[in-house]
């Protein structure tokens, strides 16, 4: 595994079309929406874009039909920089999603699965990876993995990567499907948001302590790492070998939108994974292009440049001096987190200076 | 005007996504389709692509945004031999509708109208074509409109074609809004199917009477000529200067999909018109086309080439002979018939001979 070694995203492309309506139609009933507009998404396009935005040489696996989507898709992954060798065209149509935005901020979706779903099967009546892309799995720095995609899917491409000692990074958004033992065993890092940790563990996740403990239970599933994200809180890394990393949530000066923002974390954090920067500069580098992410409307088009990411980094040192005194919540999150001293978890020195300095210095919580 | 003048059709062009469901969504739910296919439409882009896939030099005059469904409305129409010279591509989404199909055959739509709204506005703040629009509209052989773009475009593109002399059909389909009389007092010919003959008049449509009835009062709003498309149980045309014209539909042996249907057999009758045939041959031309429209999935895919409409009718003439004696749903038509003699109706005698064959021989009432 060399720096060069690509990151290889089997999943998902969609067309994503927004309506913002009223209300919802009636049986029989035609109405006018106040604005439409589509987007190419799909949770394996989103991450592949993000990571080819990052520049880091991504390849996506996935299918797409032949139709007026597949070109909105192959236009934004292309445009993002990903490599599509091994994107197939299928019969049947383009996976795509319309999104009836309501007001209020509600929104009621119909799923159409199409191409993602409909992988070629062998007699065994499985679905399979092409060879070719067999072979580039086992030359990957990395693979990722999201749930819009056949579990056989993942499954086959995990188990390729395992065997040839690749890291699998699975982000379990997707489906709500359980998620076979025999995925999880094959997973380096599992990236959940709040909803798939209550879906995965049913236990809650308010405080960090309820976090680290239902990451625990994942653990127990059989995966190594669990990346919890919690949006505006920040996120967790819950290593197998170490001590939990807190990443406070690096604030956007406005929120405009977040679509995207959950996927935008999780591919920045596998390619810095790729990259062999240090749990704790995955963490960071993945809130910095999560934070800028959600400044943008829509998901791939407002993914961030390696630079941008590298100047919110470079300004947060900036800042850090000027930062004011710890607020009452970050007090209560600090004495949260004391019930793990990092004394009581086997973690490696550097990994607690690690955690220490992200506790006390905290330099993600200041607004750039 | 000469036969090689071209058919200018200004209107609608859209993406028209239908997913098949078991139920509509609740709010904030997301729910899967069972299926889902996307099909370039629109009442302006169905009736270009007719008129061209049945040979006729025909040209688009409409709008399309910068995005994936662009590209399916413009392959559609350039596979159907559509010009596209005045086709304008404007900032916003391309037109779209979301069509939920419910098990019944209930449908719910969202309609994004997008560009098909957005036409560029003059210091004077009505919509406006574009000089070289213009030009093409006063050496077309017809222009054909719809109700899908602002009535401001309808307006223009009307008053230049009536200015110049040149036949101008409106097919009254695509909003339920009124009719600008302005807009009325420059058509030739009115298509409107029941539904809108109820909009506009208010009357019913059991019996060819109540519809003929119905035509002449829209008459009286200005129209010369009003052709009334009844699906299954044929066509009527109600001339300014002559008797009623009736055509029986000629029945498909199985009726896949009636959708563009009547987008058909208005294009249909506005090719046989500038191409000076009859009344009565432009309704069975017309007839036919509808006929073959019925027999296969989708809108545009679905329409015929001329060859096809040829073999149809040729085909009719055949069995001409083998017809079996009227059964008791045309003799009721007949005597319902006989409640407007030609001998009272202000007729040229070939037009009488017309009427008189088509109620006689009814040839199109013979499935072929």
């Amino acid at each position: 595994m060399t720096l060069s070694a690509p990151l290889v995203v089997v999943g998902s492309a969609n067309a994503d079309m927004f309506v913002e309506v009223d209300r919802l139609p009636k049986e029989g009933e035609t109405i006018a929406a106040k604005s439409g507009q589509t987007f190419a998404g799909g949770k394996g396009a989103n991450q592949a874009s993000c990571a080819a935005r990052l520049s880091y040489p991504t390849y996506f696996v996935g299918q797409v039909g032949k139709d007026g989507h597949a070109s909105l898709v192959r236009d934004a992954l292309t445009s993002a920089g990903v490599r599509l060798d091994h994107m197939n065209t299928v019969k049947g149509p383009t996976g795509h999603a319309l999104v009836m935005l309501q007001p209020g901020g509600k929104s009621s979706i119909v799923l159409v699965q199409g191409a993602n779903v409909s992988w070629p099967r062998l007699a065994d009546g499985i679905n399979r990876l092409t060879t070719t892309v067999q072979q580039l799995i086992r030359r990957a720095g990395a693979v990722l993995l999201q749930r819009e995609v056949p579990d056989s899917v993942n499954m086959e491409a995990a188990k390729i990567a395992r065997s040839a000692n690749i890291p699998v990074i699975l982000d379990a958004g997707g489906t709500g499907t359980p998620i076979p033992q025999e995925l999880l065993k094959c997973v380096t890092v599992l990236s959940v948001n709040e909803l798939e940790v209550a879906r995965l563990t049913g236990m809650p996740t308010n405080t960090w302590e309820q976090v680290i403990k239902a990451a625990a239970k994942i653990q127990l599933m059989g995966v190594k790492n669990v990346l919890v994200k919690l949006g505006e809180r920040g996120a967790i890394l819950v290593p197998q070998d170490g001590p939990p990393l807190i990443q406070r949530a690096i604030q956007a000066p406005v929120v405009v939108d977040t679509t995207g923002a959950g996927d935008t974390f999780t591919a920045a954090y596998a390619v810095a994974l790729v990259e062999h920067q240090s749990p704790s500069e995955s963490l960071r580098f993945a809130a910095a292009a999560a934070s800028l992410c959600v400044r943008a409307k829509g998901a791939i088009i407002s993914m961030p440049e390696r630079q941008a990411v590298l100047k919110i980094l470079v300004n947060h040192i900036g800042i850090e001096q000027e930062m004011p005194l710890p607020d009452e919540h970050v007090l209560q999150l600090l004495e949260e987190h004391t019930l793990f001293p990092h004394e009581n978890t086997p973690g490696t020195s550097s990994q607690v200076e690690e955690k220490m300095q992200l506790m006390q210095i905290q330099p993600e919580s200041v607004t750039v």
